[in-house]
């Protein structure tokens, strides 16, 4: 994924997990494996890939100085709290095989470090 | 439900489809169909009600452009990142039949469009 | 736990709830009881466990009116609103016995209250 909050689509894969689960009635959790990534869901356009970065800025900003530098002589403190406050665990419903998302609606993971990086995200299927 | 982050008291729900289940341990998961709405817990009090959506202001504010806006000629580019940060999944878990949650905590749905709607919430019920 | 943002690990909780189960697969569901605190992922060290504080400064911060504080008399309006946008669930998958957090990622429960006090997690785990 590349740098500076890399947003990508994941539905695909929450929908192959149950598929490939044969189960009709469950939950997929989606987990991503890491501090400094997060997922969520949005309407995944253009558009909203650049607002929400933006939003971002406003609670962990680029460009000023982090406790977090001191540990480990890093410069990705905003990447570790941006994670933390949106989160690393996802769960979506599934009836009669198909994910309740909404039409507009995408599960997307997010690289929220500062340099571009393969994440790694779990999905674990449970119902029956 | 009522525009400009309108928030409702989901905990009933949530109750009724334990008990419909029969089950006694387990986990609920509540998800918000959509990416202008939202789901997580709260006191459910008239103050906290204008509290919360004061807070949103701050990182998605009313009144300023969103890219958004341009890929679809939308207005509600605040109520999408909203959404995104908030997240659209809620795991409650159940012991002996009853929600863990606290005295004073409910389960809320957010509609955080800039438009009264209605919205669909859907819960899975998930243990033995 | 301590007052003002104290940020506990709870991986050593998780890890021995999977591991009492007997469940080599699944997810584990750790739940703050309570509308003053929140569960999350991040990596646990003394430089974030500061960070993190700050940034909840930024949407809710400390100083100013809240309308909860007219509901109650109370004075931990920013701790309310804090916990409803980081949540109190978090899903963690497990497999093979493990739970797949990443090597610098940690569990976490969060006392966002004014005063220390106890906080209640509730950790339900759901597999096979």
């Amino acid at each position: 994924m590349g740098a500076e909050t890399d947003i990508q689509d994941i539905t695909g894969e929450l929908n192959d997990a149950v598929r490939e689960s044969g189960m009709k009635n469950g939950v997929v959790t989606a987990f991503m494996v890491g501090s400094t990534g997060a997922v969520t869901t949005m309407e995944y356009e253009p558009g909203l890939k650049k607002d929400i970065p933006r939003a971002l800025e406003v609670f962990a900003p680029s460009g000023i100085p982090y406790e977090h530098h001191k540990t480990w002589g890093d410069s990705n403190g905003k990447s570790h709290v941006r994670s933390a406050l949106i989160g690393c665990s996802l769960s979506v419903p599934f009836v009669d095989g198909r994910l309740v998302l909404g039409t507009w609606q995408q599960a997307v993971a997010l690289n929220l470090d500062t340099s571009a990086r393969k994440r790694e995200i779990v999905l674990q299927v449970l119902g029956e």
